[in-house]
């Protein structure tokens, strides 16, 4: 599927790794500028796809930077060890990226609509999460040593809001002036096989445009002032891209054919995009697929988020605590 | 799309106006024993399918009965207006199939799972109705008169309650002796467009298999003993469904060209269900497409239920107490 | 009971009108600077409590200002001819203390925490306004004439974001710049008979310590450099309050008795107290009154402060159009 | 404080522990036919109450059975150690009351209103809790050695459904034929310390008028024809409860003195009743006494007491696995 497709229907495509996937198999070859890593565990694995020249900025629509992606299936089907193998990759993927001293000011922003179930990944991450910048005022006693001041907010959505998710966020950190921000976003993928079994990590932050809700602005340094980490999870699938999947495997199969494959070389460009329009009226872009459980999904992920986050930015929280964060 | 689509799928066609289509697609002709009756009103249109022969039955895998199914797709857009005049003509038609006298007992049941947005409505929909079986025996001063004896049930799904739900509520009937069952129920449609604007009333009850949470046995007079009124809501459609649509409408504009033509009758029947497998894996049959909004859809839609069903069942309430139901 | 009493156990008088009485009754004369109003409407009464010297300031602990009370039982009781009166008689007392031109921003601030049932009225509030800020830059064509651009926080609580209120709003205010606030917020009352029945408008804001969640810092002209007026409804009784009401009321009745009256007039003045804090122990000051259904109050409530903001902001929005905000 | 008192607001002893100690502390001496144990944990005591005969039956309120009685007040502080203590202490003393084989089925019964925080304990138990009886019958490959047929309900409370409760249960009873029942209810307690730290197990199962929703009619052997163990937790002290007690212990200091002793048993009994029912009208004995943090106290002990079930229930769920449950 092209990156055409997805601009035609306003979809952004979320995860740098699927991003990388598109180009290469639209060009057939490394693209340069783009440096792509993989480690393997026991229950998942992790892909770093470093973006490191402009020209490859454009070529796969995200800006130079660090994506660590790391996709484990089996914590779908609730399986713990592996729920924990995972929050511990997290964490610690997390940390690398985290170089500020111990008295450090953090802000976590769960992005997202509470009221949305596949767009409430944020908000519930923030649920629970472990705040202790009010301790560090109002209650030092209840502070353990190496515990890092965090603080966190849901700022809702512009549909609900009126206003921009970046200028509120903008307006709590120029009074709160933290030295990082961790961004938390439910993301579109392009396959079902992703929704809830990828956890993506970018240090260039949320680009304009992005994430379920359409962010129209971004929330990255260049905006903020400080740095941005995004933690983004897969929690749908634009129902236009089930479509056009579905038509591009079937063709695949009869493009065998020369007399088809010349038939379909002829096509117009929008004809397909005509035809995933008319299947998808009223909605466009505004249709989700998403699993039955998908409540369920979100709570299960939101605390292997959580308690990644909290194990990264807390130096004191050991593995042995993980797991009241993992519930 | 053919009936044996569904199948492969183990999908329901909820609606009976849309299995009728379909049938009538398939064969290009009107179907033996199904009556269709068509009424327009201002912001609405009602279609009544009766099943009437047993052949007919069968050819369209709906039991013989009444399928009134009411269609407005302004009350997706909070159309107020709209709203209310489906609220009444829901009310007048469940009251035409109604006959019962005054001081008749009546169990509402709210099908589905309230943890799941788009299977909520039932639970939703119970929620918002007005029980009054207690009054009789506790309360007597607070009834009006003209108000029939209203109970009401979530039974909640055989996931959650580890029992099939017609068995609950088989076990409640028994207890309470109700004169009517009205089963609400989260429907799946063939069409997007369909989702949150059209309600079906069917006198035959809830068939084997169908509805989001594909009960197993069915809630009818041959389960329950008594007569049992249907009224269900499409709130999804089944990615498979949007999946195979896209091809269907894809290969339909390529029809014209007799080669391509040949090449499509000489695929295996079932090439167009492995490519869909593969595109909704892991997934399958449990991934359904809703849009955004689709808590908001929920919850006006239950209030329109809730307050068709009470002006129906409580003679007393008018339509000047509508309002009331509809927020 | 003596103010005295609140301050010992860390308690705020969160309505002016209840604070009036207190010192009255303490002091048994009409206080200097303080002038009283009173109306009555058919299902409500309201009486305005205007401060106007700052001796009476220090006296009642309420700073100079309006602070107008609409006092109606009937809508406890679900009584909707009495909801709809209360939502317009605070639309139009609203609207008195509103003097801006038709393009003013307005932004709403749901104050409280929406996972702790009593103190969920501000952020319930939000969820049922009518906000537009952002249709003037995305979707102008969605506005009717006469609306102003309103916009609608609920920032949470320090427990669980780690920031000060105050703090996020402010920001939030440095960046959209309303010209004015209207926070919304649980108080506590000092009697049973108010919860869910009476409502304070206050053109002076929220002082620090006020309302159910303790606020730290003040959200007023001062701190914010706009206009605020803040909407109160009362949905708990601290238990404190409760007990000793109790021990006072039992006295009361015993004070004929002048042997009694004697060794009563010897307490030690913290004797009380001691009882008290020995029957709320270990939750002291936390511990709430609430009748079992104040679920539901809070969500018939809200709608009610929403319909009266929406009216009295939005001067295209009739009586006509109030039911929408009512339900 | 006298049974009398709780008779007159119409109020239960919900504790047998508490009943013991109010009708011991009124007569000053044992209570012949009841039998007191206790046991000493870690972090947590145990007390056994066995009412053996008829005549304190009668005396304390409470049918002829065992009450054991779990006071843990560490697990309010959300002390993990503590909460998993007696999340096993919970399941001994509940596995020793279940005498049934392996292959046994068993219904749990989740008492209580969803929709209102302190009252719905039971339906969060259910939430929380492992479901297996369907996989029996639909997918006995998922299932573990040693796991028993377990069904849930969450059947709701007569305000809601216009049914007694216990119909609801009975008619399910009858078409599953459990073997034991095992219901869990909020319950209101004596005292403001009692509340998220005290569990009672009574192998009486549920007497009528008990628990926050009042019950009108008992689930116990007796209703049901079948074993009920009942599990309750106080999440609530009614508000009349907290006023007499202050009232109480203020004059408890007082008696020293005789001539208000003299005055005070002067008083008609029914004084202090009037005296409450003045402070806390309109709502009588619907008020009730809550912690703030009501809705986590509810979320971390509704994990306690499911966690705890299911160890006891299912054979081959060891303490490795609890954590699960806790969380």
């Amino acid at each position: 599927m092209y990156l055409d497709f997805y601009r035609a229907f306003g979809i952004s495509v979320d995860l740098a790794l699927e991003a990388h996937e598109i180009v290469r198999g639209e060009t057939g070859k490394e693209i340069p500028g783009v440096i792509v890593d993989r480690e393997k565990y026991e229950n998942s694995s992790v892909t770093i796809v470093k973006v490191v020249e402009e020209s490859a900025e454009q070529l796969i629509g995200k800006p130079r930077g660090n994506y660590i992606t790391i996709e484990a299936p089996a914590i779908r089907d609730n399986n713990r060890i592996a729920q924990q193998e995972v929050t511990e990759v997290l964490a610690e993927k997390l940390a690398a990226l985290i170089k500020l001293p111990e008295n450090a000011n953090i802000l976590l922003v769960g992005l997202g609509n509470w009221q949305a179930t596949p767009d409430a990944l944020g908000p519930r991450v923030i649920d629970h999460s472990m705040v202790t910048r009010h301790l560090y005022k109002y209650a030092p006693e209840e502070l353990q040593g190496g515990m890092r001041s965090v603080s966190a907010i849901a700022p809702g959505v512009l549909g609900i809001t009126g206003i921009e998710t970046a200028e509120i966020i903008k307006g709590v950190v120029e009074k709160i002036q933290p030295e990082l921000l961790i961004v938390i976003d439910s993301l579109a993928a392009g396959s079902t096989e992703r929704i809830a079994t990828t956890i993506q990590i970018a240090d260039t932050g949320i680009s304009p445009g992005s994430g379920i809700g359409n962010k129209r602005a971004g929330i990255n340094k260049e905006s903020m002032g400080v740095d941005v980490i995004a933690i983004g999870v897969p929690t749908v699938v634009h129902a236009a891209v089930i479509a056009q999947t579905a038509i591009d495997q079937f063709l695949e199969q009869l493009k065998a054919n020369p007399v088809l494959y010349q038939i379909y070389r002829n096509l117009r460009p929008d004809f397909t995009q005509e035809v995933i329009n008319n299947v998808l009226k009223p909605f466009a872009g505004n249709l989700m697929v998403t699993p039955k459980e998908i409540d369920t999904l979100i709570l299960n992920t939101s605390k292997i988020v959580a308690g990644g986050i909290s194990m990264a930015i807390h130096p004191s929280i050991s593995s042995e605590d993980y797991e009241m964060y993992l519930n």
